[in-house]
């Protein structure tokens, strides 16, 4: 079975997101509610929220995501990491798991990330102490590409935050390829 | 000045790229002749590698350079480590450089290269001893993010091969922020 790493397509009814907002999932693609007084009086996040469709949701989600950041709370990576949830493991080690994306950007798009997080929620949480594990990360990338046949034409990307369209709070690195890859990327 | 990461960017007159084709630029943009009998005669290559104009040329720059990837030559990025072309540096330390990107995909777009390349031409060629400079680079992105005041929102980008656009084989992230980065990421 795939894996769920869009935290909510595995999403069955309506979840809370903190006090902020409701997100229900449709086949139409992904609707944001304001639960918040202030944000359901706020058209701007209403527009910003609600207007997205289905194959361009990333924004959205990872508007709401970045509410809980800083959190430090277990994320739906926890649950891949420790099997609870089915998942297309294309590379493992001790440290770090390697499994495709559930909604692919190309014909190969698999999302490498740590087992432990170890305060990683983001790249911008690096600290020196982290080389290692970062440096492990991209090395497993390479790796991901030659089992997968791009190793000749891929693209790794890491998002860092809302403007970047990251949805999960779990670093973790894109690898794609399999198509001709565009430039600006994204 | 603004540095110079296009390979081609210096380019004062026609660049014969190995057996196969003659590069020249113009305020039009990048204009790759083929001058092999073979590509002269692909209409698939003609129209693949004449048709881009100057704000889309990548993936044909991308396709030239690939070319000499693995012959091991020096890169420009190597005149540029060496202070011979001049470049605009957001941040140094003894084992990387990261500089403006002279084409910006983004109000911020930063490339951090090693000093050594040390084999490095791509992510595809690393071998596990890469590991400390692979997390040191991924490491000093997140320094030119915090420099750059775009900690909280960026995205960085390695692109491996023709296919995912790399220009300069000498391994190098794109650290781009300052705006709504899209998905999918190119």
């Amino acid at each position: 079975m795939a894996a769920a790493v869009n935290p909510f397509s595995l999403l069955r009814g309506p979840l809370r997101v903190g006090a902020w907002a409701t997100i229900k999932a449709s086949k139409e693609g992904l609707c944001i509610s304001p639960s918040h007084p202030i944000l359901q009086n706020a058209p701007r996040f209403r527009r910003t929220m609600c207007s997205v469709g289905s194959t361009n949701n990333e924004e959205a989600i990872a508007k709401v995501a970045a509410a809980s950041a800083d959190s430090g709370a277990p994320t739906i990576f926890d649950k891949i990491i420790a099997k609870e949830i089915p998942s297309t493991i294309v590379y493992e080690d001790e440290k770090v798991l390697a499994f495709r994306d559930i909604n692919p950007q190309a014909p190969v798009h698999v999302v490498v990330i740590p087992k432990s997080r170890d305060g990683l929620t983001q790249l911008g949480k690096a600290e020196e102490r982290h080389g290692d594990i970062l440096g492990h990360l991209l090395y497993a990338a390479k790796l991901v590409a030659e089992k997968e046949g791009i190793v000749d034409g891929f693209r790794v990307v890491i998002n860092n935050g809302p403007a970047a369209c990251q949805s999960v709070y779990h670093i973790h690195l894109h690898v794609l390829g399999g198509r001709q890859l565009k430039w600006p990327p994204g």
